[in-house]
């Protein structure tokens, strides 16, 4: 952003954009809760809103006023429903190659120690341009075309971190403990079971940001030890499974299997076969779907497309998005969807004969 | 390889196989000349030919020999036209995924400082296993299902390698340089000219398994440098050119102006030009094609196919091949053609104008 | 030690002794608390003695003893007190180049993300033989000459590690402040401000060994969060300053600076100052010391030391210690001490004056 | 260089200055011939002479003029005879921390595949400040005490390489083969056998800047490669052995050994031995001295010694040079002295034994 600013057309001062857009990327993944996702869902959150209740916080809204850094311009940027003049930083702060999804990458493919997570990122950033002509481009960011193969690579690995990191079944399957065990302690809503700080889940409400600040991973962590001693057998159960890493088994639902599990009533037998052997299988045996797009082609005549999308130059200087060039670009624009059941190991062998 | 034999069904002693293997790998690029393939193209051979002539060469045969490592089984192995029983070393030798893609891949990412070469080697060996059932496939080695992702990840860095690297417009432009320049020692046959070294183009010969030894990338950088001050203008530009780097321009050839190039006579327009400016088209002006299928899916039927191309075992362990099941991989199973115009800086502007 | 045990003259069985070897040094951290070092100070146990109670602890010792594990053997490895014929194995599990340093120090480095604790393993490894001939080292691992450089190379990582990570002032600074929180907590012994898992610090007795597999780092980082809305003024001070990353500022007590705090009143002075600002100097003004020697020279005639030192073979095969034998190690054989004045930042400046 | 300049108090425009520093530091290094340091020595040059030779060279002079970049200021900051107001930019050309030592430490570390030569170099140019206080130091970068440790594993770096990788006893007696190979033929020289570029041997004058230019390390390899087929026994026995990597082999003269090999006519007893055997000594049997002080400590008073060793600040902003508070590079500041002789293979056993 430091090198592509000072070449945009622009009345604002360089300084003053060059700031709202680092601190806006600063911020951006700031309402994100105790084990990200998990708490998202288990809590009925999203981060993005969390994120915009925090900018308002007073400890925080302070300082960005100290400085001059509009808040609410920051939220727009942030939930993408900036002005035109924005553009840019929106590409930074959320696109399809914003500082999210680089800054996700690069730190979970290091710290996972898989390879495939290596992005040139310098190479990537080197060869972005301002387009200076008029059209719907106008002040974005495009690619050079010898940027082509550092793009497709990119792509790749973010595929690959979703399909093997992100999607792992015994990373999924730690998380639905978690959310099960979460889900049993809001359900029994025991004032003995509940500690102070998820009352909300009994109460039907979302966390203030106040609750959201005091729980991190260390509290839920905490929390989880305590619920493995609770009376509650399943709760005291599926906690204790996470703490050990005892995890429920999985029954991948490709294609065909899921529509038998829908059509078929395998879905009823499942749970009648958990029930005989003493498992709710409201908790022992959900169905985990998730789905990924590792490129979303750009759609002509969606404004936002236009930001999002990644662009390159032709050699004649001519915009081309990158799917319309890349066979593999081209490949990873299909949503890819995995289902799975998830079951206690004790009748993962009998669930799956009711697939054969 | 290690790995594997020991899980191999076969009378034949487990030590003897695998250093058969293993020296086989060693020598299976032993036949390369100066500047790999530009020799080869330059000279008029195969390496591959090379190679199984060295095998034969005194000093090679008589440590094979002394080993008991049978000469003309590791050509069969080499040419790919061993019997059933070699055909896990063959796949280590000359596959789809071979030590020579592995071992070029890492070395030449390595050296060009790219970051896309980074094959998570370590895992795609781990997860092969030995086919134990009759069928095709019995005795070769197959990926488990887990390590699809790192295959996709191996097979699109492959690609990106040939089109970054490999097939970039100034190594390809170095090389013309030199094949150009060779070219013209050999049309000119002047014996003041050619070195004894390259007598052989002179007298419309292969060269001898001898003068290939002789002839390393420090003999020919070395001719070059002489051949930069012959008296012939032409051989003296070429060589020149190629030591200053003062390579061809490119003009791409995509599909359409490759039509226009065949079909409007822009040829020989641009043959036309360049004369009029003082160059020699033939040396001057060469168009270079290549081509290259990041991977070529398994034909069923032909038997070659089974020990090339990469399978894996589905979650019943069933054989799938890789193309079949990712999308990623049957987009790289297209055949990627390049075609570039090469021409001299001077007349670059006008050439490209007889495209417009 | 899978290279080395064959080439060791033994009649107990390898295979075992590898097996012994390989858990022995799997499980020698098992006793660390939360927060490593602080807790072992702050609870007032040895993580050694707490390994040694695991091994007892009926989870783990049930597996040990299924795979026929001597508990009693692998204890003596551990506190080094084993007879002869496992001093080999006490090299690898405790020794000054053993499994623990090795593991520590590729780990920090890669999660500190600093260049210098890069060893080179397989090349330290490798250069490892067994010495057969009679005298104090038969049976023990020396290097061959060739490793020297790289072991050089190791001592100083460690060395560098200790000096600009482990004893760095800041991670020293955020560890003195749960010390001393936990401190307060104790000596306050308010039932309702400890926790039940830190009762054992009220009774005055070291932690059960179920009470420190419950100790997890989540654990105190959730009681440090109730702790810092504690009604007691100093423990919610503390524990926010930990929490909000407040460290205390430090004054380094180099030599001169070191007597004259000690011999001219200085530390008087200075609790003085914290206390007209409202700062129990107990608390608010500790002094850090601690001190490392990157690498212990051997001392013949002490038994243990043959087993814990650094030895080289030199041209003639002679056993030299390394020490001896390099001018870097012998540097890097003084006591490093390291001595620290923590003051809260308002009274820093006017503390450092009284050093003046 | 680039952070440092603009803080740097001098009425000169900042832009030339930097300019100025960057060319001299790209060029500092262009004098060298082919085998580096083995060319100097064989063809009695020095490569910083050579350096100043080019920068007067027409095609380099010509673009120094039209870029208004003073040659004659250029070459005395090459050298170190620059006046003071140079003296930064003589700290990054020619100093114990310059360009040049951190660009060969990189380059070579990495292409030999040796995990020593990590220098943290961001961390290292982070740490310098220019020193602004009157005296010595005015002017100069000088290096918070942050980076002590950063330096003190560079100044270590660079000692292994040298004793590990530039001094390794294969490296040398490679290099020993090439010169006194071309000795033999500068010894003979006989116009079949010394090649045009090298007839300046045979004139006993240095070679002239077109003949260094011409003659790169695919020339020498040419060259010696046709030497391998001479007629005098002696130099193709050298140049073969040379391409055939059949080196001589080392007997290291350690400290006592030296002084037996002078004292006691073992030198001439090597010689006879050698001639007995049908080798002459001049060739075969060289003593390889070399020596490395990897850190010069700074000399007060000699006023280059200001400017080429590597300061720091102390707690108090004082400045301390860096043997004076690390024993690492104390030690580091002893000159190690490395002798060894080399023989023929043949006669090693025996040669041996003369030393016993």
């Amino acid at each position: 952003m430091e090198r592509l600013l000072p070449t945009v057309d622009t009345s604002e001062d360089k300084k003053f954009l060059l700031q709202l857009g680092c601190v806006t990327m600063l911020l951006h993944d700031l309402g994100h809760g105790p084990f990200s996702h998990v708490s998202e869902k288990a809590f009925g959150i999203e981060h993005e809103d969390m994120t915009a209740n925090l900018l308002d916080y007073p400890e925080i809204a302070g300082i960005l006023e100290k400085h001059s850094l509009p808040i609410s311009r920051m939220k727009n940027i942030l939930t993408g429903t900036n002005p035109p003049q924005d553009a840019l930083i929106s590409q930074f702060v959320s696109s399809q190659l914003d500082c999210d999804r680089i800054d996700y990458l690069l730190r979970d493919a290091y710290f996972a120690g898989v390879g495939f997570g290596n992005i040139d990122l310098p190479r990537i950033v080197r060869m972005f341009k301002v387009h200076k002509e008029n059209g719907p481009w106008k002040g974005l960011a495009v690619s050079l075309n010898k940027g082509h193969y550092t793009l497709e690579s990119y792509i790749l690995s973010r595929h690959l971190m979703y399909q093997d990191v992100y999607y792992h079944k015994a990373t999924r399957g730690a998380e639905l403990l978690v959310r099960k065990a979460i889900k049993r302690a809001a359900d029994i809503a025991d004032s003995s079971t509940l500690p102070e700080l998820l009352h909300f889940l009994a109460e039907g409400r979302e966390p203030t940001v106040d609750e959201m600040l005091r729980l991190d991973d260390h509290e839920l962590f905490s929390i989880l030890a305590k619920w493995s001693k609770s009376n509650d057998q399943i709760l005291s159960d599926l906690s204790t499974r996470f703490i050990d890493r005892k995890l429920l088994k999985t029954i991948e639902l490709s294609h065909p299997k899921l529509s038998a599990w829908i059509s078929e009533d395998i879905g009823p037998k499942v749970n009648q076969l958990a029930e005989r052997n003493g498992f709710n299988p409201e908790y022992y045996c959900p169905v985990d779907s998730h789905s990924d797009t590792p490129y979303e082609p750009y759609t002509p005549g969606e404004e936002q497309s236009v930001t999002t999308s990644i662009f390159l130059y032709d050699e004649e200087r001519k915009i081309k998005e990158i799917s319309a060039v890349s066979d593999v670009v081209n490949a990873l624009s299909k949503t890819k969807y995995n289902d799975r059941l998830y079951v206690p190991a004790k009748i993962f062998s009998e669930a799956k004969d009711l697939f054969a």
